[in-house]
């Protein structure tokens, strides 16, 4: 099994942080503008990308973590799981992000891995700075 | 055993790409300002960021593909493979890049990972830009 983990940190609030997680208007401001659904436990969120995409069903969200199961997309990313875990740090805050699961490190694993990488920092941007570089903004 | 697992499309030459790689002026104009050593197989890069760092033995560098083991720095660090292969890509080149052998996804980890992808855009504006942010421009 392979992993995708990575953590920044973001001068803002928990508060922010978190709604940024769990709304379809926090997730389409630095992840993809094409996201739809519900993001309550137990719901799905439709996240995609000119066509393609993933569904995410919500299996956790407190004010602390949130954690989905992708039901939906490419074969590599089904059953895989995306998680948010949020603590406090001296600047703001800590996110460290973990999407787990994968079966192997293949081309598209090390693509998701940046991929990834890049738009947590356009949540960063979105939070610090007012605005992120969503889906199809990514450049 | 845990990796970090990154690619990138970067519209530049195969050539120009492993210069960057290869070379102490190519490294530290994405990496870090503070390079020094030498960069023949066989022989030993030290990095330096403010004082820490890593040195890196040379494993293996031709024009494809080159291989560093790390040889000093964090505790975490010591014994693992940095591996960048370069391949042809339709809007240029595209660089798969794997540090191997992390005994664990610990929070370290999950910093590194999202570091290296912010080095290697790093890398990616220098060749495509002219100018790229290693330490300590690196924000």
């Amino acid at each position: 099994m392979a992993s995708v983990n990575h953590s920044v940190v973001m001068s803002t609030t928990h508060d922010k942080l978190i709604n940024s997680l769990t709304t379809l208007q926090g997730l389409s401001s630095w992840w993809t503008k094409e996201t739809s659904g519900s993001t309550n436990v137990g719901d799905v969120i439709e996240f995609r990308f000119g066509g393609s995409g993933f569904d995410m069903k919500v299996l956790k969200s407190n004010e602390n973590s949130v954690l989905w199961e992708v039901i939906a997309g490419p074969d590599e990313w089904i059953g895989t799981r995306v998680n948010f875990d949020i603590r406090n740090h001296e600047k703001g805050v800590i996110l460290y992000f973990a999407h787990t699961g994968w079966e192997e490190e293949s081309e598209f694993h090390h693509h998701c891995s940046m991929k990834w990488a890049t738009f947590l920092l356009s949540l960063k941007d979105y939070l610090e700075k007012g605005a992120g570089k969503p889906y199809p903004d990514d450049g």
